[in-house]
């Protein structure tokens, strides 16, 4: 007995042939950078300079935020006990729940929800941190335990208004951190959770896709942690994920005159 | 009992500050494209022009491949149990091993072995393809199960020579691909594993990173599936990776016009 | 800086020394079967003679079924993308979600909230059937996809029966099935995930539990499915869940003189 | 198109049926113990009274370690990120390779080649330990970072003894053992690696199966681990394998009145 039928809208298959949303992989190849083509995959069409700025600033944004999140400690881990890179990675990704990069998920359905209602956004907001408070729930994608101020959030909405991005949805998350203070006392600021599920509910996807969008951004970091882990420790050592110090390179500037590309 | 001191090269954290490979996350999100902070975090340094296109067409090549991949299999799967998304990413990750998307790494550990060597490449891949036809073993990175040749390995070299990026490796595979077409009487083409495992070799990376490249190119698709899954099929069907058909837009091209950035 | 302190009251160990629950391993393994030890490690007590028979009951119950479940498709794809034993069950284990096996978790929670409730217990069961089909909520833990009578069921009830181990759960999951069949008017038999809930609850552990014993029991099954498609089948074959066959032994009965123990 | 037919000798499934290894589930609830099971389900046929007595002590024996292993680490951070029961067992299960737990399959490869070869047990094992010692490989299955003398194998080969279970596999072991003691001038003791690849031997076990007697012994552990981090940790605390302190109960004895099935 066979399988029943199903079907998939992504990638079209056949000898010789391999086209994404109905546009050829060669052309891709040619004519879009990475981003658009994880806009292009994910949303069905082509982003436009916009979208595909903001693509470009949320993937870059939570490449990576040192040794200290649990799901470099899974992937290290992974790695530790004698085990491929594949595993490994899996072993990172299988961490990023809710208390990890699930915050955007959270974050965008709220935000989808009450930004769809009727009313001025600073109403909706004050509604919304009223009833936050009342219920005694956190309210996802604000606050850091390190970051007073997120310097990834404070760029990507920089870069959101000189590009003419804005919406509903950026809107109403500022307007929520603002009720949060005067209702608070104290300020709770957006961090890059909230401001990538601030962003992709204007670029129009489903809060569904919110941890894919971390996921995606934070792999290649993922990668590079693993590949440490392989290259510079012993198997089975005993690992914590806090008691690592930096020795890298020191602070420095990507120049005018030697930026990529200019070589 | 503390756990012991351990040290990282890749990011260093503090209270708002994020700095990778030494750069401001700030600084890269205003200046990097998202291939480009791949290379860097992968690398530690930040790519040339011809690096940054090289990255730009791996990552894009390897994208999706529609429905049949097991990897895919495996995201989808674990949706149709009823897990969240990072679950299913992680499962689709786990079956990436070595007889899917790990001919890369194979492939390229045979050829920065044989690279190394003195001589004309000619006679390096002669004495592989002998070496490997005598051993009756698999040249992992060459052949497809559906395509006869394979477009990505085309265009990915098509660009290659466009942007003056060349090296031993691509020149290597190159000729094992003749060799082994004198040798056996028929074309094995260079698959898009092969031809990514050429290319990163000459970027200067370790063959240990090649399933790396893979993961990183793919999850975005990954993440396209089980997003799919979860939002069109129904909880516990019964899954096969064969007997599903295309239902998406038909053929199309990037047109001049209406490229990303032009809307 | 070191981690933060924390404790676990599961296992003591010392050079020579392993001390789970605060026996030693080799008095555990001298005097209890696997499925006590497993009661000992989950409960932190021994457990009594009905206990110890139920733990045994529950955890052979579901030591397989077949190749239809998605966690032996999710085990065998991890082997058949080429990847080791572990890998493959993690990639099973990963499958046992909400939809398959959760039920389990999902039926005790809700045993265990109504079971506290005074009242006679078929009032609670009319009242809970009641609300379930008001709402429209599907009783997880009630029916079967391929089972009218699930045979497991059956027998874990009469061995309970015969054990003389029985309590305010067990009643309530009776109740519960002659409830549904009277207002639903046709009959949704309890399955294997709502006996061993029952079970379970009577023995006094947390419904959060529940997908725990689904997994120790299932890890058995999916360790040999693994290992059979490493066997018996390529890698990167075009997996699926129905197409199979089964050509192992025909029927046969465990005899009272060849029985385990006697040759 | 529908996917290729398989076959499976494991399970055969159909309305109110289920037939492992030919014999009906309701007949192994009655009859076999759950070590018994696994055995039926790994080998195809029921186990004798030796066989069932070794599966048993091999079972019992690695059911926890306490939390310094890394696959504890690995569930419990999975639960840590905020993830559910299944994923955590399958991001502990995946920490279990090479390095952790593989040395059972590693040891039982070289002692089931080794052990085929004719001539004494003890001229096999010199010659391996020279073998060894010349190409500066470790002898997985032998020596243990806390343990000096294993107690579990100690107990795994008294009970061997006891029950007449032998076999060429422990003979080797053993001499190994005594033969690296020799050669070395210090004693590297035989861990429960060493031993269960020893036993899984002369049961009759393929060495590709050695990792899977590992995993089906402590996943029951794991549930326990993250169960206990559930229920008595907070979300994203910062885990290390080292930093934790027992606090659970004090050393006990299985009393002789008390114990399991008598009360």
């Amino acid at each position: 007995m066979g399988d029943q039928q199903w079907h998939s809208s992504i990638t079209e298959i056949g000898p010789g042939k391999i086209r994404v949303r109905g546009y050829h992989i060669t052309d891709i190849m040619e004519k879009l950078n990475f981003a658009e083509a994880v806009f292009l995959i994910l949303k069905g069409e082509l982003p436009n300079r916009a979208e595909s700025e903001m693509m470009r600033a949320i993937l870059v944004s939570s490449i990576d935020h040192g040794c200290s999140p649990p799901s470099v400690l899974g992937a290290r881990n992974v790695i530790a006990g004698g085990n491929p890179l594949n595993a490994a990675i899996a072993g990172g990704v299988l961490v990023i729940g809710d208390s990890h990069g699930g915050a955007i998920e959270n974050a965008a359905k709220i935000m989808q929800r009450w930004a769809k209602k009727e009313g001025a956004i600073k109403k909706l907001a004050d509604d919304l941190v009223d009833y936050i408070l009342e219920n005694k729930i956190r309210m996802p994608g604000f606050g850091h335990r390190l970051h007073n101020v997120d310097p990834r959030t404070i760029k990507l909405f920089e870069i959101a208004k000189r590009c003419g991005f804005s919406g509903r949805h950026i809107e109403l998350c500022i307007a929520i951190e603002k009720a949060l203070e005067e209702k608070l006392g104290r300020k709770l600021p957006i961090n890059v959770d909230g401001g990538i599920a601030a962003v992709i509910s204007d670029m129009g996807f489903d809060w569904r896709l919110g941890k894919g969008f971390f996921i995606i951004s934070r792999v290649p970091g993922l990668v590079a942690q693993a590949y440490e882990e392989m290259t510079r420790e012993k198997p089975m050592r005993e690992l914590g994920n806090r008691n690592f110090s930096y020795d890298g390179p020191a602070e420095r500037e990507i120049g005018k005159h030697s930026d990529p590309g200019d070589s």
